[in-house]
């Protein structure tokens, strides 16, 4: 079986650098240590190994698609992997006992959907899509809500889904105009069309649970005026028969990639009789929606570093494989060629995606952690770690979509030609990747939130935490001679960096909100290489530990070592383009405000 | 219909940035002036908008594809256009009467081929595969061999290609088996396997004419014992009768992308029957066939451009089009959402798209004026454009083929999730350009040409050309106040380039290749973004120019300043990361030469 990710990287990370073990001394966890919490995590190898990644390509071959009369017809092994995945929790497993899960610490249980998302991303969507609308039906539902929704989700029966956008609104969702009229206290009414429903209407489970924003008759204009409902396509009656709710598949979104994954439209009440139940109270919906759209924006984050890691294993695979050329200084054609991996610029391109994937897997799995902490912590501290993840989660979900992007674009090229045929997963890798960037806010909103919102929230105070704990990483750096230089290195950048939001600050101060977020993306950029460059400097520093601390064997000592190399290349390699990001934030010149769009 | 290229820039690149009316003053191509020039690009529009652009999404959705027997079925619109094309002479319209061209100046007939490629990148490449091969036997091939396959190639009834890479070679060509045995003064056998030919065996043409690289028995070792053959896949008997000439396809790729265009595995001499003529001398394969690999590099970096163009112009349109959200000073959500070209975010995307595109599509104009003036000129001026010319080829091929990734990247970030599928052809072109990194030496190939060889090629004398060339147009910049400094922040650039590059061949001082080579796809990033700077301020200052001269429309006005307000862009966002490149390369740091593999 080809290798699809690092099973050592993952224990390192939920070991070692993002150390999973004090979460089992709460309560909630109690049940579980590390050999158990392994022992979870190598069963989703199997699964993972057994029943998705064989499918990753067939899937690509065969994509999902609308059969002109109201479903999806999906891949046969879609409808296997949702049962057999609910079935060992890997839908619920994250819940709480009462709620039908394992209690599993998000850390693990996201360890196992990376996993997933490297095997195969198309069948992992499902899943996770599932996993989100349940745990927002807990959070927010009424008790009778959570009773009857949940289970059937976690058991893999019923497929939940989020339908947000809209086609005349697309990412603006103060614009979205689905109307819910009330009909009684149990009830309402919905009308309206969503698009880029994914897991809509399909073959794998018998039943959905759209979780859809829609508009109340009366309501307030704007983001204030949404509320969230659950839309089931077959309702449940009073004898508990379910019967179609008026909820129509229209159609489907062909795709680039990720074709085992349903993309959908739905049409909500053609014939007016689509019951949607209120979720917690009215106009509320937007709120509650990004519980589940913070999730899931670390999610795809997480899936973007998944799928450029399955690529990036793919490559290292070849390019220690494939013998080719002879190095610059070796002038003798009768020499047999040396394998590619010895050439410098091949070296450069895998070091290149092994910081780019396995530095945004590290930070997706400090946002897991975070995650975690906020929900077994109380008072300053739940404050201080829902700030902290909640500036990391635009960061995760970019870095690793637009530098994963470009890391399986190196894939693609250290096949050579191969690497462009379909003998080769790299290039069905890339095309999947590419939604990443799109899914569930694209890169410009992203952008706009962590400059426009999160570096500003709380007077900065999520930043100050940010940069607090890079602060205490460059100050463990600072403790050891060999890692020293990266630590200055890593600070000066970081001063950079404030002194370029400072300056993007003084346009805020002169009511110019435009100006103030022009840049944002380019922002976004730089923040993403310093975040980036922080796990690195994390894992170099816990790596330098690991190895002064005990008599390892020469792999293992590999292993280490390959961290702190890697930490090298990327403080070489990519942290300069963080320097360029600042010079252009500091550059006064506002060239993108034309006003006359001709100019083009 | 889509627009996919711009008519405009194509006219301001040939008549004022890169004027190819001096070329009409020599006799060869004293039969054209600008407005005939015009009307045959013109010409070139209307058959690709009639008969390219709208077969570009149905020959992606019926890829060309191996009959399991010896062909591959294409699109029958590939038959049609082959022959269409070469009836109005786009297959050897750069060739001299006496070939049966029309004497068009490269720069004319790459104009048309821009087109194409923007129109339909998979059709042209049978085009420009025939034409190179063509030019090949033109220039080295013997009168009876010019008079017998020349003409049917340009008259399209036979496709010519270039068959090169083998199986356990690849990019490695000193490496190539396929073997040659003399029978007679007048034909070889040869016996091999070729793979990745592209435009092989297919229906569109009666015959083919694959041109081969192969070893005579006895000759020396790597690749000064390569030879180059004609080898026909039906030869012509003493009678004039065509027989099958044991070439047979073996199979066929499937690719992410470009999929109407042909690529298969040919098999020569299965059968002892496969007669090949030898061309020009023996063991001069490799530098005959370096002429058209050098104009196919120049070729592919164009077309590079041509389809980042064609998703720009897709993106324009779609931002010009589409409404959606609110300007961020705007708070009222009951104002009608505003085209999302008017949000900075997509500003700077269609700018950086504007920026790569046209920078790109000017350095290829620059390449193919070089090319005339090679041909038109001699002595030292001859000299000198060659040498400018091949210092240009691995640089106008990389920058185009890598950065027009990072371009049509942005095209399907603009349209949001329809980018993504397949209702739009931003997600296609992106598929297609990718390849264009790969084909006829990737970018770590490029690289290594660009450093290895041309930097230091005549003791630098190309690159002293080259940036005597860059300061010709900083000094122009000079005199006007508005650009004077982008000449100076350009010429800053280029002394840290200088610097970079002396820092780089001190390793070449000490005996050490490798070293100096380890960073060459760093030091060829950074020359592309100079050599780019260099066609924006060359652009500038002609727009510039042109502005002060004369009475100007609004449109022409606007047209002009566009073109110096992506100057400014380009300026601010991009050549700041030639910065960061020259940060790499002074780097003393040595980490691409891990002799322990497993170290990853």
């Amino acid at each position: 079986m080809a290798k699809y990710t690092s099973m050592e990287l993952l224990r390192f990370l939920l070991f070692e650098v993002h150390p999973v073990q004090p979460l089992f001394k709460f309560e909630r966890y109690a049940h579980l240590d590390e050999e158990q919490a392994w022992m979870i995590i190598e069963s989703a190898k199997l699964l993972a190994d057994q029943e998705m990644f064989p499918y990753l390509k067939i899937m690509d071959e065969t994509p999902a698609r609308y059969d002109g009369k109201g479903a999806v017809i999906t891949h046969p092994q879609i409808k296997r992997i949702i049962q057999m995945a609910a079935d060992q929790s890997w839908i619920g497993g994250a819940a709480k006992f009462e709620h039908g899960g394992m209690q599993l610490p998000e850390m693990i249980f996201n360890a196992g959907q990376h996993i997933f998302q490297a095997a195969n991303n198309s069948v992992q969507g499902y899943l996770g899509l599932s996993t989100g609308s349940a745990d927002l039906i807990t959070s927010f539902g009424s008790p009778e809500q959570i009773a009857f929704y949940v289970p059937k989700i976690y058991e893999g029966k019923w497929q939940g889904t989020m339908a947000l956008t809209e086609p005349q609104a697309g990412s603006s969702l103060s614009d979205i105009i689905t109307s819910a009229k009330k009909i009684n206290d149990t009830y309402y009414h919905v009308k309206g069309q969503k698009i880029f429903i994914s897991g809509g209407q399909h073959q794998g489970v018998d039943n959905f649970v759209h979780l859809t924003l829609a508009r109340i008759e009366g309501a307030p204009t704007g983001v204030k005026g949404i509320s969230l409902f659950i839309i089931p396509k077959f309702r449940p009656e009073l004898d508990g028969t379910l019967v179609y709710n008026d909820v129509y598949c229209a159609g489907d979104y062909q795709k680039m990639g990720q074709k085992g994954y349903a993309t959908t439209h739905l049409s909500f009440g053609d014939n007016d009789d689509c019951r949607a139940y209120l979720v917690g109270e009215p106009n509320q919906g937007l709120k509650y929606m990004f519980q589940m759209m913070n999730g899931a924006r670390i999610s795809v984050g997480q899936c973007a570093a998944s799928v450029a890691m399955a690529a990036y294993q793919a490559s290292l695979q070849y390019c220690k494989e494939r013998p080719q050329g002879r190095v610059p200084s070796e002038k003798d054609p009768l020499k047999s060629p040396t394998l590619i991996i010895n050439h410098a610029d091949v070296q450069r391109m895998l070091l290149t995606q092994k910081a780019i994937t396995e530095g945004s897997l590290s930070l997706a799995m400090e946002c897991n952690r975070l995650y975690d902490f906020v929900h077994a912590t109380e008072g300053q501290e739940k404050t201080d770690n829902l700030l902290l993840l909640e500036i990391l989660t635009p960061i995760v979900k970019t870095y690793a979509s637009e530098q994963g992007s470009r890391s399986a674009a190196l894939a693609i090229q250290t096949l050579g030609g191969y690497g462009f045929t379909t003998d080769f997963p790299v290039q069905q890798l890339y095309r999947d990747l590419k939604i990443m960037s799109l899914y569930e806010g694209t890169t410009g909103i992203q952008s706009l939130d962590l400059l426009g919102r999160k570096a500003t929230m709380n007077n900065g105070k999520a930043l100050t935490l940010l940069l607090t704990q890079i602060q205490e990483t460059i100050s463990l750096a600072n403790l050891e001679i060999d890692l020293k230089e990266y630590g200055i290195a890593l600070n000066e950048s970081i001063q950079t960096f404030v002194k370029a939001l400072n300056h993007l600050l003084t346009y805020l101060q002169k009511s110019d909100p435009d100006r103030f977020l022009s840049d944002a993306s380019v922002f976004m950029e730089m923040a993403g290489h310093l975040v980036i460059g922080w796990q690195w400097l994390k894992m170099a520093v816990k790596a330098k530990e690991l190895m002064q601390q005990k008599e390892l064997n020469d792999l293992t000592n590999q292993f280490y070592q390959g961290k702190i190399h890697t930490m090298e290349f990327f403080f070489k390699y990519e942290l300069p383009h963080a320097d360029a990001c600042a010079q252009i934030l500091m550059n006064e010149k506002n060239l993108t405000n034309l006003k006359e769009m001709d100019c083009f």
